[in-house]
């Protein structure tokens, strides 16, 4: 993963002092990083049963349409509130600062189907907790969830106990 | 393009009172549909020398790097300010009621980039002009702008005269 690990830009105090952010557009820039990631996060769900890739708003559109491309199946957006023009699933839940919510439209999903969920960062895990619940709550089963960066300190994956966890790069 | 335009949901009064929102979710969702509508977006540059795709927070970002992927090349997000954590370039904008502004990493795109910029929809024109101008700003040249919908009555075609503009589906 060295090759990756160089992709990935340290921004010191972003988007808050004492924040190191990890910055991963210059791996989206660069297509070979970027298949590199992709094939990463899709490897070990080839031979699995994934009827759906779900993603998150924004950064996770981009690593979500990718792997679900790559896998022949559909992606479903999770958006923040009031994006989704449809009926929508919401679920609210609280951020270190404060709190958020995580919508989805109440027919991309339903029992039977199998969703990988993506995204670019775990960090304390909140939202993607949040996102598989609302997954959940349309009666679709969360295969695993699988991020290019994980922070290990923030530990999310306590949060993701229930779930399989998959992290191509370990801060 | 019947199975394409067969894909799109129309939402009443989204988000708008009076607004005919075309929901591209179902597109998105079916992998038929999806491959369908990357292939036609690209399909017109792929004899062309593209050296990056751009794509407009947040839908754009799924059929953006979806065309980047096909075409072999990376992948550059603009997103609404604060959101980019290096150095950027802003654009500030007129929309139909207040203003708007995009951003982009000063060292994403160069003197000698030629950039396919692909978004959803073009409506008014104003942030895909936008897009464009900003692009240029670091020096890159728009190839062409690529969109699933385009909404005629809006004319944002005629605010994107200097560019080459290519949609899949008219309204």
């Amino acid at each position: 993963m060295e090759k990756l690990r160089a992709a990935i830009r340290d921004i010191p105090d972003f988007p808050r002092p004492g924040i190191l952010f990890k910055d991963i557009t210059p791996l989206v820039k660069n297509p070979v990083t970027l298949r590199l990631a992709v094939h990463h996060l899709l490897h070990p769900y080839l031979d699995r049963e994934v009827t759906a890739v779900a993603g998150m708003e924004a950064r996770g559109f981009i690593f979500g349409s990718l792997v679900a491309w790559e896998l022949g199946v559909g992606f479903i957006p999770l958006r923040k509130p009031g994006k989704l023009p449809y009926d929508v699933q919401t679920i609210n839940y609280d951020l270190e600062y404060g709190s958020a919510a995580l919508e989805v439209h109440i027919d991309a999903l339903g029992s039977g189907d199998k969703v990988l969920l993506v995204d670019d960062l775990l960090a304390t895990g909140g939202t993607a907790k949040a996102s598989c619940e609302l997954v959940e709550a349309l009666g679709a089963e969360i295969v695993a969830c699988a991020f290019v960066v994980e922070l290990d300190e923030l530990k999310g994956r306590e949060k993701l106990e229930r779930y399989s966890v998959h992290s191509l790069l370990h801060y």
